[in-house]
Formats: structure tokens, C-alpha cells, sequence
């Protein structure tokens, strides 16, 4: 196949688009993927890649191998094309447009996480990867979240964003979700620490903003107030710390519970 | 004061040096901090400031003043002065350059985290942040990690720097300090569970770089590889947050031993 040099190319003109349009990106229910470890991650994970750019001799020959074997359409392109359409400064040597992922939405959320104003896409990526490795069933973005599906939380993200059902929903819209759940919110001050709880039971769990704190429709929501204990006065935890933190320390008692 | 607007001004030209040689910082003893918030921390934790410059009209009152009220130097600048030194795209109002925080070394240090070969120092700086927050007394760096006093390890660190003793070693050096503690090393695949640990006896405690592995060098000196369970064969957790998840587990076990 000829590789392709102008910016002109129709493909090449749609990722860039795609890369620079959030809202024509998410009409098109497309995400863009940069890397082979990402991508690899994604095929694992059931994605559906839909257009391919690449740059021979620089793009990892396994990736190659396994998209070909898939019957994938793999563009050639020249390094100043897939500089142009990447989102990095310095291109990987592939890229990848996939479907907007869909896991399955669970029957019966039991494990629920809720976003809410959470707007720095690294830490929203890394909340994501971390809420899927502790068995979180459903992850809800409440309005004033970033773009899940931005770059740079697709990096942090490590696949998640394949494998764990995320929706975006309106506060009341979040309320009907955890109608059956307890609901808790990670405060700094709170009384409560979050060792304290049954988790148990079926929960949801909020998260907010280290930068513009909890909303007052979350604390609406909640049924309590929830507190990490930390040592010294001064210390704090950036909310992807606390959410892990929290995340498995459920986890922690479910496990125990199941040893019994 | 007049405001200074010349890039060759001494101290414009000794601070632009201490941002960009990260060799001639290290000799001086000295880092640079920028904006009022990781600045006002700074001062909480005890930090001196050495130089100072600030942008009249940006730079935030209340800082200024309690600056003032210790009797610092503050040098008005230029814009274009402050932008030039700045290590931000948009420089904030204020930046200083403080004297290297040397917290007390612990007499006996019982609960160390050590990190081997951490390269990323948004990462550094948070599990730096989350180590003071779980009440860790020594945290070591093995050769490898990158500077901890870079810009953004201090951005991500939150103050930690000025509170959490710091220091960098040879892995000789660790055994030393490792001597009379249990030495536990976060793996992946490790069959021990992070719960199984007794935490209340003194530990250290290794976390390796994602992108490079364990060294052979923590391998040989840790007692035991530990791993957190997680939901999921694809799952996997980033360094920073099974730091978070490991270190307040060791927190959850030694206020629940406190309460009995």
C-alpha cells in the first residue's frame, strides 16, 4: 500500500478531526488511541479498532501482526502525517480511531463510583484503572468531569475505559442509580473513617475535586461523610490516592468476608 | 523597590540558573517553588525562603504579606521577568527560591518506604505526598528515581518535601538503613497478599518503577514480594496508587492494634 504524505488524505483529515473536535469525536462515538501498549490493551480488552495509521519501521511489529491477522485496515503514513494527527509531542509509531467502548452495564450495580467534578484527566484516567482493578461495577461521571475519553486520560486509563461500564449522568439521574445503594462521600474533615464502614452492603461511593471541593448535590446524596485518618495536620492525599485507598480497603473486607 | 525588568538582574539571572541546572541547584542546596499555594505550605512546614519574586498586582496579598511580616526580601519583576524564570506555561504571581528542606532524620526509623528507579516525578511527588499522609518516617530513594525536587515532583508533593525526610542511597547504603526492619517489595504476581503482611512490626517497604520493573538489587534485599489482589486478570494498578493502597493498609492495621 502506497503511504500516505498529505494531510489531505480523508482518513488522515478524519483522525485529525477527531483528535481536535471533542464534540465531533463524541457524535462519531470514536476514541483515539496512540501507542502499541495502549492499543494492545484495547484488543485485549474487545475493542473494536476502526481506522489505523501507522508508520513502517517505527511501529511495533507484533501490534502489526496481530491488527493484520484481524483482518484490520493498516494505513502507512510518513512520520510528519502522524505527527500531525498525534496528540503527543514526539508520535508513537501507530494510531488507532476505536468504537467508543460499551461494556456491559451490570443488572444490579452493587459497587458504584461517582465522579463528581473530578477535571484533571490524568487523575481521572488513573481513578478509572484503579476503580476496575478493585471490582467497581459501575463508574458515573457527574457533570463537571473532563472528558473521559480525552488523551491523556485514555493514557492513565491503561484499558480501563474498555472493560469498566462508565456512564455520564445529571445528579438526579445519579440519584435513581443508587436508589438500593448506600451512599458515602470521601470528605477530608469527615468523622467517619472510611474503615469504619460495611462495605458489605451494596454501595455507592463520591469522589470529588481537590480544586473545587464537593458539590452540594452530592453531599445531598450522601448518607454520610467519610474520612481517610492521616498523620500530621498538614497531610492530605490527592483524590486518586484517596480513592484508592478507599477502593480496596472495600475490596480488603469483601475478601475477608468471602475467606469466612 | 523598583521593579526589576532586566534579565540580567543578579537574582533573576541566580534563580534562572537554579531552575534550569538541576546540577548547580543541587549544589546550592536549593529549590524553587512557584505559585502561593505549594509556597504557603512550605512556610507551614517550616521552609525557608531565600529569594523571592513576585509580580505586583498577580502575586496573592495574603502571601505577600505574611512574607513580609518575617522580614523576607521580596523583589518585585516584570511580567516578562517572572515568565522568563518560570518553569509553568502561565507563570503564577510569585515564585521563590527556599533552602533545602532537611527534616529531622528519625532516631529509629520503623516504617521506610523506599523507591527504586521511580522516573516519573509527577508520580514521585504524589507517593512522597501519600507516604507523609500514612505516616511513613524515612523515604529513600535507590538509584534511578528522578530528582525530587523537580518542578512538578514538588507540585504533585504538596508540601511532603518539607515534612517527609528525603534521602538518596546506594542500595549498600539501603541495606543499612534496612538493617533491623522486615523488607517487603511490591510485585505484581507475588502470592502474599498486602493484607497478610503483620504491619506492626517495623518494615521497609520497595515500589518499583512500572515502565522498568523491580531491580535485582531491592529483589535481593526485600524478605518477601507482596501483591495487591485485584478484580480481573487485565486489571493493574499504577505505582502511585498501590503505594496509597499498601501504605494505609500498614495505617489500618496500627490504629486498629491502637484502639484494642
Amino acid at each position: 500500500m502506497d503511504i500516505i504524505s498529505s494531510k489531505q488524505n480523508k482518513s488522515v483529515r478524519y483522525i485529525k478531526s477527531l483528535q481536535t473536535k471533542p464534540r465531533f469525536r463524541r457524535r462519531e462515538r470514536k476514541l483515539i488511541l496512540e501507542g502499541d501498549r495502549l492499543i494492545a490493551d484495547a484488543l485485549a480488552s474487545r475493542g473494536k479498532p476502526d481506522i489505523i495509521l501507522y508508520l513502517p519501521g517505527r511501529a511495533d511489529y507484533e501490534i502489526i501482526a496481530q491488527l493484520q491477522g484481524r483482518g484490520c485496515a493498516l494505513q502507512p503514513v510518513s512520520e510528519a502525517v502522524l505527527q500531525y494527527v498525534s496528540d503527543t509531542q514526539q508520535a508513537p509509531g501507530i494510531l488507532a480511531a476505536f468504537q467508543l467502548p460499551r461494556p456491559p452495564l451490570p443488572q444490579r450495580a452493587e459497587r458504584v463510583m461517582i465522579l463528581d467534578a473530578v477535571g484533571e484527566p490524568g487523575n481521572l484516567g488513573a481513578i478509572l484503572r484503579t476503580a476496575g482493578a478493585a471490582g467497581v461495577d459501575l463508574a458515573i461521571l457527574a457533570p463537571g468531569c473532563v472528558d473521559p475519553y480525552n488523551s491523556k486520560a485514555l493514557r492513565a486509563g491503561m484499558g480501563a475505559h474498555f472493560r469498566l461500564p462508565i456512564v455520564e449522568a445529571s445528579w438526579p439521574e445519579i440519584g435513581a442509580y443508587c436508589r438500593d445503594l448506600s451512599v458515602y462521600v470521601a470528605m477530608p474533615d469527615a468523622s467517619t473513617r472510611h474503615t469504619e464502614v460495611n462495605w458489605l452492603e451494596s454501595w455507592g461511593l463520591i469522589f470529588g475535586s481537590e480544586a473545587r471541593g464537593i458539590s452540594k448535590s452530592a453531599l445531598d446524596l450522601a448518607r454520610r461523610q467519610i474520612s481517610i485518618p492521616m498523620m500530621g495536620a498538614a497531610e492530605s492525599l490527592n483524590v486518586a490516592a484517596a480513592a484508592a485507598v478507599i477502593l480496596f480497603e472495600a475490596q480488603r473486607q469483601r475478601l475477608a468476608s468471602a475467606k469466612r
